[in-house]
C-alpha cells in the first residue's frame, strides 16, 4: 500500500494543496475530493447513515476551508452494497444535504454503482478571489503558526462514546467563515487543515514551502476535559493532539494573529521538530511517526 | 438496490444529462463524474490494470462527448485493496494517462483510500460554447434519430476473447471530434451516449423530452462478423445490439444527417416502440426489458 499522498504526487506530479486552483477570468476555482468508506472511514454499527453523510461533507468542505474558498457546487460518485438498504441511502442524503444547506451548495449530479461495501466520493467545486487562494508551499521563515480549532477531539470520539468527541468525530464543523477570514488578510502565508493528524500536515506545509517547523508541545491547546478523559483511557492527551486525524481545524503561518500560538517557521531542513517547555526536542513524536493506515479488517 | 438513474434523479431531484452545466462568463462548464469498481466493472483476470485505466477514462469522457464538449481536467477518488499492488496502481495511471494524453487533459488532483476491492471515480471537467451542450430534453416532435459508433460490441467482449470486441469493452474510443461536430449543427436538437444500452438510453431522451421515439430494427447496424459471432455464442445479434452497454456509441435526433438512421421522433407517451420490417411493435424487447444490474458475486 502506498501513502496517500505519495500515491496523488506520484500521480498528479505536484505538490498538491488541498484543492486545485483553475482561474476563469477574474475568478478563482477550487476543487477538491474526498471520499468515505465504510469499515475504513466508519462502521456502520457506529451511527445512523445520515451522520455518515454529515462527515463527508464537513470533511470535503475542509479542503475548501483550507485554502480560504467559498464552496459553491458538488458532484458523488455512490458505491452501494447488496447490505445498504434504501433508508440508508436516503439517510446519507439527508446528512449531506444537511451540511450543504447550511453552506448553500447544491448537488449539481453523480453516479451511482453497486460494490461490497458502501463508499461515496464526493467532488467539491469552491470559489475565492482571485489571487486569495491559500496554499501550502507559501510559508515563510519568520512567520508565526497559529492553530484554529480543537486537535485529538475526533480521534478520542473513536474511543469514547461521550457526545462532544463522538460528534468530533461523525459531525465534523468545516471552519469555512475562518478560512475565508484569513485568505483576505495580508498578514496570513500559508494555510492546511488539519486531516491526519497536525504533525503530518504541518510536515505538508514544511516540505512544501521547504522550511522547518518548531512546535511548541506546551502550547497545543487541551480542555482539562480532554486530558482526563484521554488519561483515563491510558493513552497520551499530547501524543493523541498531534496525531489524531479527521478533526478539521484550520492551522496557519503568518503574522497575523486569529486563534491560539503554536509554533514558529525558520529556515532549516523541510520538517517539524517538537519542542518541550524547556525548548528540547521531544524526540519519540516526530522521528518516524506516522499517521497509522487504517485498513479494513 | 435502487437503479442508478433512479437514485441520482431522487439525490439530485434533476432528469440528469450526462453532464452538469455551469456558465462562467463566455464559457459553459460541463462536469460528470464516472466509476469503475473491481468485480463489478471488471474482474482483475480480465486484462492488466493499464486497460482499466482506459475503460474509465473513455467512459468518462464519453458523457462529455455526448454532450458535445471538449475535455479538459479530472480529478480522481482511488481505492486500493490490500490485494492490490503498486505494479497494478501505476499501470492503471500509465492507461488513464494515455487517454488523457491523446486528448490533452491534466489530472489535476485527488484522494486516495484504502477498501475491500480496486475502484476509481473519474470526475471530468470539460467546456463547450456558451449555449452549444448537447442535452437530453430537447428532443423534438418529427426528428429524426441517428447512430454513430457500434452496437454490441462491447457486450460481446464480455462473452469472447477476440480482440475487436475485447478493445470495445476494455480501451473504449469516447467519440469528443464527433461530439464536437454535432454541438456546432443547427439542425441537432438533443443527444446522449449509449452507456446502458441503446433502448434504455434512447429512452432517457423520451422521457427527459416527453415524446416518443419509434426505433426500427432492420436499420440497425450489425456487421456480418457481430451477427455471425453472436449466433456461435446462441445470442440473439439484435438484443445484444440493443440492450449491450459500455459502446459510447452517441445517439442524437434532429434533421442533421451523420452516422446511421435508425428512427424518428413522434407525439406520444414518454418511451421507445422497437418495430420490425413490416413497422409492427416487437414487444418482448420493449416490454419490461431492464438492462441487467451487474451484481458483486
Amino acid at each position: 500500500m502506498i501513502p496517500e499522498f505519495q500515491l496523488i504526487r506520484k500521480l498528479t506530479g505536484t505538490v498538491g494543496d488541498d484543492c486545485s486552483i483553475h482561474r476563469i477570468g477574474n475568478r478563482e476555482i477550487l476543487v477538491t475530493v474526498d471520499s468515505l468508506v465504510e469499515d475504513v472511514h466508519f462502521k456502520r454499527s457506529w451511527a445512523n447513515f445520515d451522520l455518515f453523510g454529515e462527515k463527508l461533507a464537513g470533511a470535503a468542505l475542509s479542503d475548501i476551508a483550507a485554502m480560504g474558498g467559498k464552496p459553491l457546487f458538488a458532484w458523488i460518485a455512490l458505491e452501494v452494497s447488496k447490505k445498504t438498504s434504501q433508508k440508508e441511502c436516503r439517510d446519507f442524503y439527508r446528512g449531506l444535504n444537511k451540511v450543504f444547506k447550511r453552506f448553500k451548495i447544491t448537488l449539481e449530479g453523480g453516479n451511482t454503482t453497486c460494490s461490497k461495501q458502501f463508499g461515496a466520493h464526493l467532488t467539491v467545486w469552491g470559489e475565492c478571489k482571485k489571487g486569495k487562494a491559500l496554499c501550502r508551499n507559501t510559508a515563510r521563515i519568520g512567520d508565526l503558526v497559529f492553530l484554529i480549532g480543537n486537535l485529538g477531539w475526533a480521534a478520542l470520539g473513536l474511543k469514547t462514546k461521550n457526545k462532544k468527541y463522538r460528534n468530533a468525530l461523525l459531525k465534523p464543523k468545516p471552519l469555512i467563515k475562518e478560512g475565508q477570514k484569513l485568505s483576505g488578510k495580508k498578514g496570513v502565508h500559508s494555510c492546511i487543515d488539519v486531516s491526519d493528524g497536525l504533525l503530518q500536515d504541518l510536515g505538508h506545509i514544511a516540505h512544501a514551502s521547504k522550511v522547518h517547523v518548531l512546535l511548541e508541545a506546551d502550547k497545543i491547546p487541551m480542555t482539562p476535559d480532554f486530558i482526563k478523559t484521554t488519561r483515563r483511557l491510558k493513552l497520551d492527551p499530547l501524543k493523541l493532539a498531534l496525531t489524531g486525524g479527521e478533526d478539521y481545524a484550520l492551522v496557519y503561518t503568518g503574522r497575523h494573529a486569529a486563534g491560539t500560538l503554536i509554533g514558529k517557521v525558520i529556515r532549516g531542513k523541510p520538517g517539524v521538530t517538537l519542542l518541550d517547555k524547556n525548548k528540547k526536542p521531544i524526540t519519540f513524536l516526530t522521528k518516524g511517526f506516522q499517521h497509522a493506515t487504517r485498513r479494513v479488517p
